[in-house]
């Protein structure tokens, strides 16, 4: 792939909850599966704490070696939401409270018959050249700050800013995906799907092993842009799982989530 | 709390299978609430690819900054495995194949009656001067390097490894936690909670809002050293609440996960 071709991502999860275990991050995963099907590639997560200075640290490392940055959290009205402050200062940017933002906000309010608290208002505050990013649900707008897209952390509010801020994003090209499962074990291929990859370069091999229905067994995921050179390494992939007495599983072998 | 009492950690999750949202995460979460039980505060986490330029990155950015950085994922018999020549390249030690993780791999293939493959030998390898993280499950081990320690990414290996280096970990200051829910939305409570957490610095107030019920809300939980201090506090948001016309819930107001 030439680097016109290849768009990359990274994400930074924002919040105490999620490094203390109290809140799972549900995030990560609808991300790297929404990029993908646009051609950009995550291909870096950290999750940091409420702390200005990591945020800051974080955002600029990321923001420096990646297309994008999405990050999620930490801008709702309380005082434990310092995103939009940290990517201000990031950019060198005054913290602003943004008109248009602040216009949502109040029609929001009096539909919903809400007082117009400081608090409240405060989730109007952007960096002062930010776009706004639409939150069709609750109001409140994500932003977007060159390659940075801020969003919020409640899932169900953060996939509806993503799709607001989709159309902006440049394209790459989607990575294909072709899974064979087998009850062969990791160690008795190894060998042979190490010169598989040596064989496909442009195709990145992974192996996913579990313990099934008292065996063991790998899913095999081979990842890349062109669906021929995909479909082509399948075949021999299948061929060499039959040559070491596995049945080869199109789609790969279901196993429980946790033994994945 | 002193620097002795403070005890910190960051996870490093290991595999391109996280990124493209394939696998979710599940030992973020564990790590994060078993650490925290022994006083081990997890400060930070990254998720990276299966690049062994991005692994020793990482890897040395976080052994610098925190007092252990736990690793899952990458320990495999296969050639997108590749975690522990990279611990080794970032800790200058050379990748051998330990003699004591070799003799418990080969007793336990001869167990099993399976081959012992030059693949599955390849779980044998850790930098120089690795002590073993023992893995009653599965056999091959994970290993630890002075302050990083090394584990499968498979969350039930992942958990035993963690058992069997949990008694070498030294402990801080376990941080309690208080939480109370209320149907209160955010922007009412925000400028008084703001407040209370000037007024308790020793405390980290969070804020998580949700809409359950048909109704906004927030649970808010308060993490600290001091039980009493904790109490304390409560005491003092319940009444918040109350006179904000809540109905403070002790343990907070259970609601889907997804909106958490």
């Amino acid at each position: 792939m030439t680097d016109t071709q290849r768009v990359t991502a990274a994400v930074l999860v924002i919040g105490n909850e999620i490094l203390s275990g109290r809140t799972k991050d549900a995030n990560l995963p609808f991300l790297g599966a929404e990029l993908n099907k646009l051609g950009i590639q995550m291909r870096e997560a950290r999750v940091v704490a409420d702390i200005e200075s990591e945020i800051i640290e974080a955002l600029d490392a990321l923001r420096e070696k990646y297309d994008y940055v999405f990050t999620t959290g930490g801008i709702g009205p309380t005082h434990d939401d310092i995103t939009a402050g940290c990517v201000a200062k990031a950019f060198g940017q005054k913290l602003i409270r943004h008109p248009e933002a602040e216009r949502i906000l109040r029609e929001r309010m009096k539909q919903m018959g809400v007082e117009a608290t400081e608090a409240r208002l405060k989730m109007a505050e952007t960096p002062e050249f930010a776009e706004l990013v639409d939150n069709p649900i609750s109001g409140a707008p994500g932003f977007r700050v060159e390659n940075v897209i801020v969003m919020a952390g409640v899932p169900r509010i953060m996939q509806v800013m993503f799709e607001a801020t989709k159309p902006n994003l440049k394209r790459g090209v989607t990575l294909k995906s072709v899974t064979v499962g087998s009850y062969v074990p990791e160690g008795v291929i190894a060998t042979e799907l190490s010169l598989l990859q040596d064989a496909y370069p442009d195709l990145d091999i992974g192996s996913y092993p579990f313990f099934f229905d008292g065996k063991p067994g790998s899913n095999l995921v081979m990842r890349g842009p062109e669906q021929a050179r995909l479909d082509e390494a399948a075949v021999r992939l299948c061929d060499l799982l039959r040559d070491l007495g596995g049945t080869p599983v199109d789609g790969g072998i279901e196993v429980p989530k946790t033994d994945d």
